[in-house]
């Protein structure tokens, strides 16, 4: 989620933690990390979210944040336990950088420093801290620009994305960024806001009771999370950044999910 | 906490988490950060841990853990916001490092590269993030052994705790480094166990029931947190190391509390 005011998830981890061992097989752990401000606060539990008493309080606990990234596991590389959950958590440039990874990328042992060395043996933390080594190669001070760091980055997605299989969220609480390598969907809510209806589970809310007019909000998942609204698919091989609640930069990643 | 086997914390909790606005004036948020393996969950929340919902959960929800640290903050440099609540987390040679500091240091403002650049405002993160890059400097591969680690720590604890009241834990997940400025205390506890009763509610265990024979917990506390057990009192100007659920080194660092 990203948005323009600080904004609760309640509602769409609702639907959202019913994947993680109710209505989807993504039962190997899941984590949210919520950007206030400067600081995160990062939830994470090795076991399903469906089951997960920390799961039950996030529900119910609104926190409001301007960037979240949540993320339920299905392992492919490394074992279920708490270093392997998703999202991953780095500070850089005084900077907090946190990073989920859907997919799976085959054979990537990229040679990372041991300053930035991998905590757990997922793929994706691996792809994580080795974008994080190549980003702090060109901006040993911190990026310069919104624009030069987001330039880079696509850069550095290019082989990355040829390898495997690479839907991606990154936040550092100003922006995030979505990459979608075969599956993703987004959709910006804004007035008039009206009523949203959970796919997940049989709940609904209606908007425009929990909202000012200049409230903007994007939501960006795997598949959409509810019934009756229009998401829009992000087309595979396609980087998002998204800013203050809406799109803000599109560029092409090729190869799409065809070339592997 | 620093235990030979993972153990959960919800006895101390209960009784510290009082200590954060009920028995104690320590309101200006709280926090605890969990190892489990090479993982670490952290819970932070702004607001007194009396009154958190994430304090309830936590005291609720038995995390079986071999080193927790967990801080409740009576802000001294810094307001009260996400980024400056304790334990600070960061990753370094592939290994989580939580840091929590209670007291006040005065007038340090080091040189920190930008790569490991405090993200909030607090003194405690300032020193934090100082020792860390001070011990990257030493060891760029990561720490070649505890002796060598432990005894280079020493001597970049000296020339801070000149500087202002430094009582502080630090852990990797497999061993707890305690520095006592002015207040400190531990306990030890091994067979034969017995009931113990906390301080701060009133509230008891009796350990025997839910341990092994083989079984050693340390807790380190600034106050002693139970009424009915002898706790020690850490000399004010000693660094101390746990592992395993007992002391495996002890060093003096002065000056003492008297030296300022």
């Amino acid at each position: 989620m990203n948005c323009n005011v600080p904004t609760d998830i309640c509602f769409s981890f609702t639907g959202f933690q019913a994947r993680g061992g109710v209505t989807d097989v993504h039962t190997d752990g899941w984590g949210i990390a919520f950007f206030e401000g400067k600081g995160v606060r990062q939830f994470l539990d090795p076991v399903p979210s469906a089951k997960s008493p920390i799961a039950d309080l996030v529900r119910g606990y609104p926190i409001r944040s301007k960037n979240v990234i949540a993320h339920i596991r299905k392992a492919t590389q490394g074992v279920v336990s708490l270093e392997n959950t998703h999202p991953f958590l780095r500070t850089l440039w005084g900077t907090n950088w946190v990073f989920a990874h859907n997919g799976n990328i085959q054979n990537f042992f990229p040679e990372i420093e041991k300053l930035l060395a991998p905590v757990g043996n997922t793929d994706s933390e691996r792809v994580f801290c080795s974008l994080l080594q190549d980003l702090l190669k060109r901006f040993p001070q911190g990026p310069t620009s919104d624009q030069e760091f987001f330039a880079h980055l696509h850069q550095l997605i290019l082989p990355i994305s040829a390898m495997g299989e690479f839907n991606f969220l990154l936040s550092n609480g100003e922006f995030l960024v979505a990459h979608a390598s075969t599956k993703l969907s987004y959709i910006v809510r804004q007035a008039p806001f009206s009523q949203a209806l959970l796919k997940d589970q049989d709940v609904r809310v209606d908007f425009s009771q929990v909202t000012t007019a200049n409230d903007r909000v994007a939501v960006i998942a795997t598949e959409p999370l509810t019934l009756n609204e229009t998401w829009t698919t992000i087309a595979p091989g396609t980087l998002m950044i998204f800013k203050e609640g809406q799109v803000v930069e599109t560029r092409t990643t090729t190869p799409g999910p065809a070339k592997y």
